[in-house]
């Protein structure tokens, strides 16, 4: 979908820092949707990826945001978004009054929360905007966003975010609320996937046939988005990494902690934390999160493929 | 659908013990089927109703299994088949040898493989039969069916039982396998819904939209058959029972006591049975299993419809 050219007026320039894999994606459906589009990342093969799908490559965070009006933040953690804004050759600090953030990263939502007042002092608007699908659908301009924060540079960036999204959620004007979204919707996924694997060592200990389980769950009151996909992963053995284990043992650590903050007794997130961890400590941190199904039957003596 | 002459001749008669929600639903699926169903219900309203939907009401489960050549359990538990089979005026005394059990209820899988050679003894066969699906799929002829024990019995009842089922998953000749297979299933039904309880809560508590909540998650990973059947009703405030609370409590205790025998670590399963154990001791065992957001609700102090 290309962006009307009176929202282009709007935003001359759209800056991505952190063009891996979402960001990389991202990069691809802005320069179709027709946005002029900067790139910036730190590992240079990324960064010369983005290059080839279109984008002007920047040599710092703070030469892409002088070139920009908007950028998206798709690095990986709130330390990165730090780094990226505030470290040396920063952007916040090449920014114009008037400019926007739009920051993808999972982060605890107490981090958005309190970035949006520290930007706002320069002028510059947050978007609390967490995305979901993963590189393919980012790639594709379907992925989902999540928005909260300033709703005037909501108006201004929104025909963009809605050319690179499948699904736009506008959630509020709190930036935090957004991330909140997304993370109680991770602790989901982490959940479900945690006790898929749980359900799936206790059915092979029981001598159930792994495959005749997935298509059973599938038809039947157990199953959930993360069963149908994962245990696609696991009866295929596949666990080269499309959403690698430490980036849900992440999330899930910043859930635990939230409800911890927010008073909410949360067993279920820690169950999954601890679950996680313990695919982390076994080496499996770069795998496919399908590997904690795997992991499990390990733990339990189990032959597993 | 009707189920052919022939099969019809191998199977006279067939009747079902228990004919309350599922029970009662099914003898309406036999009848349109074509098949000649007696019913046995200890509840004479619950007895009577089967007799309006054409079965032939019986004084007993013996009176009962002299007229049939299979029976159908659908009463609640595992004591209940107990009684209902070895009782006073049981229903395995007076079953001719080649008689049919097809034990329906929701138990513990050790139930179902230690009743096969007590009832293979009499010349009496079982299969493990757990159903899914509810009163209004049971009633339809499409609810699901999981089977397994004596594959003979199997292929003489197989044209009834696909008849009354829209589903029916052979699981092999163990008698206890299919009951395993459910109770994963439900396993996962029950922590899927209250690690649900647990997110909504925190989502509340956080100032989140409960009703943009139900939509994000649906949209995303962190969606389940669970979260989208259940949050329905709690967005609605309607816990009126279509799955009382009580009965996935009882699921999902057996999980646990499974797990425990087969040597699995269960962090789910017992989280979930103390979420599930918490509602039932709050009062709302007879409620709709959705309350258990309510109720997640209640304990954290949060004002809920």
């Amino acid at each position: 979908m290309r962006v009307p050219e009176a929202a282009l007026a709007a935003i001359r320039r759209v800056g991505v820092i952190g063009t891996g894999a979402m960001g990389g994606g991202v990069v691809q459906s802005l320069v179709r949707a027709g946005v002029a589009t900067c790139a910036r990342d730190i590992r240079a093969e990324a960064q010369a990826a983005a290059e080839r799908h279109g984008a002007v490559p920047c040599g710092s965070p703070a030469e892409l945001a002088r070139a920009c009006d908007a950028i998206i933040l798709l690095v990986v953690d709130a330390d990165q978004i730090e780094t990226v804004l505030f470290g040396a050759d920063g952007a916040a600090g090449a920014l114009e009054p008037g400019a926007i953030v739009v920051a993808s990263s999972t982060v605890d939502p107490a981090f958005p929360a309190a970035l949006a007042p520290r930007l706002a002092a320069a002028g510059i608007a947050l978007l609390d905007a967490p995305v979901s699908g993963g590189p393919a659908k980012a790639a594709a301009g379907t992925m989902t966003m999540m928005v909260s924060g300033d709703p005037a540079a909501l108006q201004r960036m929104r025909a963009i975010l809605e050319a690179i999204t499948g699904t736009l959620f506008a959630v509020g004007p709190r930036a935090g609320d957004a991330s909140a979204f997304k993370i109680v919707n991770n602790l989901l996924a982490a959940a479900n996937l945690a006790a898929s694997a749980e359900a799936m060592v206790m059915a092979a200990r029981a001598g159930l046939d792994p495959r005749q389980v997935v298509d059973v769950v599938n038809a039947s009151s157990g199953g959930s988005w993360m069963f149908a996909d994962r245990m696609a992963r696991v009866l295929a053995g596949d666990y080269s990494p499309r959403a690698a284990t430490k980036i849900l043992t992440k999330d899930v650590g910043i859930a635990a902690a939230f409800a911890q903050r927010l008073g909410v007794d949360a067993p279920f997130a820690r169950a999954a934390h601890a679950a996680f961890l313990d695919a982390l400590a076994a080496g499996h941190g770069d795998e496919d999160d399908a590997i904690i199904v795997k992991r499990a039957a390990d733990r339990a003596g189990l032959k597993w493929k």
